[in-house]
C-alpha cells in the first residue's frame, strides 16, 4: 500500500496512491500519525479500501501538492557515515565502528518536491539521499532478530546538509542538518510488506541532470535491523519516529571541487520502489532586521 | 503563574500552583501544549483565574506525581559548553566561540520527581542542572533585540547523560543525552513575567546530599536572547518548543576521580524562583532476550 498526503503546508489530508492514481480517504482516516500506526490503522485502512471499490474515493488531482506522508515524527534519527563509500569522501574516514547517530530538527520535515530554500548566509548547500524508516511501535532494547517487526514502512529521504553550518560553527551536526525544508519525506509512505528487502535498493542523486549518487543500499554498513536494535538502546522509538539510514557517495562535500547547490538548481532523488522527487533550489528572503 | 501538569505518567492534567497549593485547571484547560501557548493560552488562562475564585478550584493532593510542566515539546534543543568553567572541566575547553547545539530525544522528557532509571549497560550516568526556555511563538531569524518575545516561561531541566554513550561510541553526543527519563523538567513552568532576569538565578545539585554544582546562570557565555537568535538562524524555534541553556561546573565527569550517579543515589537539584527536584537512582529491569 502506497500512502501520501496532499495540500497545503500543515494542512494536509491523507491518501492512498492505486495504480499511479491518487485517492482522497480524509473521510475514512484523521491521519497518518502516531496514533494512526499504533492502532493498527494499516490493516484497518487496507480493509476498508478491500471491501468498498477505491475507484469510488474522491481523486486528488494529479498536480495537488504532496506533503511528507506521514505527520510530524516525535524524533528524525539520522545514521551517520553508513556506506564506507561516504566515510571515504567524508574526510577519508574509515567505517565507523559503531553506527554514528545524530538528529535533524522535526521541524525540518517537508515534502518531497517542495522548493528547497538556501538559508541565509549558506554556502555549502548539500544533498544527501536516503533510506527512511518509519517506526510502527513503541521500541526498547529490542534484539536484532526483534527488530523488523518494529518497521511500519519505507520512504525516501534527503538528508539536506549545510556543510559549513554542520562543521565550522563549534558543532554538533545538527546545525548542519535542521534548517526548514532540510528533511523532505516521501513522495509516499511504502508500507513494509511491499519491500521484499530494503538491503537491495537503488538510490541515486541528479543535480540540474548531471548523475551525482547512485549507491544500493546492500552496501550499508549496519543493516535495518541491526541499526534499529543499536539505537533502541540508547533511546526509545515510537510509533511515528523516522530514521534515516545513511547516504552513498557522491555528495557535493565530497568532490575534488566542492559543486554545491545554488539557487536555480535543480535536485532530483529517487529510490527503487520508493518513487523520485524533484526540487528546486531557491533563494532565502532575509527576515532579520 | 506557575503552571504544573499532575497524574500518570502520559495521562498528566494541567494545573497551577498558587501561595503553595496546587490547583485542578482540568476544566479550563486542555493541555499546556503548542496550541495553548500560540493561542493566548496564558493570558486567557490568567483571566479566568482572575475572574474567578481560585480556591473553588479542585485541589491536588499535595503528594501526587508531578509530570513535566508542559506537553511532549516539538524539539528538545541544548547548548553545550554554556559555562566557562564547566567548559574547562569538560576536557579543558575553552570558552566556545559559538554556541555549541546538540539534541536530546523528546521521548526522554519526564517529571521532575521521576525515579532515574540507569540504562543497561551504563557506567558513567551524570547530571547536569540547566536553566530551560520555553518558546512560546514561531521564531525565525530573530534579532537578538528581539528574542525575549519569543520566551514563554522558564523551567529547571536537567541535561542528565551517559559519559561513555555520548564520548566513547562514535558520536554525535545525542546517543548518551536521549534514554527515558534524561530529561526532566520542572516541578513546574514559570511564565516570563515572574522572572525579573533569566541571568541572575542561583542553580545547584546535590547528590546524596553533598553539594555538587552551584552556579548561577550570570556566567552563561552565550545569553538567553543571543541563544535564541543564535539557534534561529539554524531552524525555525515552534511553540511548545523547549531551549536547556547549558550547565556550570560540577558534574560528575569532571572530578578528578568521577564519583557517577549509581542506583540508590539521590539527586537533587533547585534553580532559584524555578523549584528544587529529588530523584532516586534505581538500575534498569534488562529487557533484550
Amino acid at each position: 500500500m502506497k500512502l501520501i498526503r496532499f495540500g497545503a503546508p500543515g494542512e494536509e489530508r491523507p491518501g492512498v496512491e492505486v495504480d499511479g492514481v491518487r485517492y482522497d480517504v480524509s473521510l475514512l482516516v484523521d491521519d497518518y500519525d502516531a496514533k494512526f500506526f499504533s492502532n493498527g490503522g494499516f490493516a484497518n485502512l487496507r480493509r476498508a479500501l478491500d471491501d468498498g471499490d477505491v475507484t469510488k474515493l474522491a481523486q486528488v488531482d494529479a498536480d495537488v501538492r504532496l506533503g511528507p506522508p506521514v505527520a510530524r515524527p516525535g524524533k528524525l534519527i539520522c545514521v551517520g557515515l553508513n556506506y564506507l563509500d561516504h566515510a571515504k569522501e567524508f574526510g577519508n574516514r574509515p567505517a565507523p565502528e559503531e553506527p554514528v547517530l545524530f538528529m535533524k530538527a522535526t521541524s525540518a520535515v517537508c515534502g518531497a518536491n517542495d522548493l528547497l530554500v538556501r538559508p541565509p548566509d549558506a554556502e555549502k548547500l548539500d544533498y544527501e539521499v536516503e533510506l527512511a524508516l518509519l517506526i510502527g511501535s513503541v521500541t526498547k532494547e529490542v534484539s536484532e532478530a526483534d527488530a523488523m517487526h518494529s518497521v511500519a514502512g519505507y520512504m525516501m529521504a534527503n538528508d539536506v546538509s549545510e556543510r559549513a553550518f554542520q562543521k565550522e560553527h563549534c558543532g554538533q551536526w545538527m546545525k548542519g542538518k535542521s534548517y526548514d525544508g532540510f528533511a523532505p519525506l516521501g513522495p509516499y509512505l511504502v508500507t513494509r510488506d511491499e519491500i521484499d528487502d530494503p538491503h537491495r535498493l537503488g538510490l541515486w542523486t541528479d543535480v540540474n541532470g548531471e548523475h551525482r549518487q547512485s549507491g544500493n543500499t546492500r552496501d550499508m554498513i549496519f543493516s535495518v535491523p541491526f541499526l534499529i536494535s543499536y539505537i533502541s538502546k540508547f533511546m526509545t522509538l515510537e510509533p511515528g519516529d523516522v530514521i534515516l539510514t545513511g547516504t552513498p557517495s557522491g555528495v557535493a562535500m565530497g568532490m575534488d571541487e566542492p559543486d554545491y547547490l545554488t539557487p536555480g538548481d535543480v535536485l532530483e532523488c529517487g529510490i527503487d520502489g520508493l518513487g523520485s522527487s524533484r526540487r528546486e533550489v531557491v533563494g532565502a528572503v532575509r527576515l532579520e532586521m
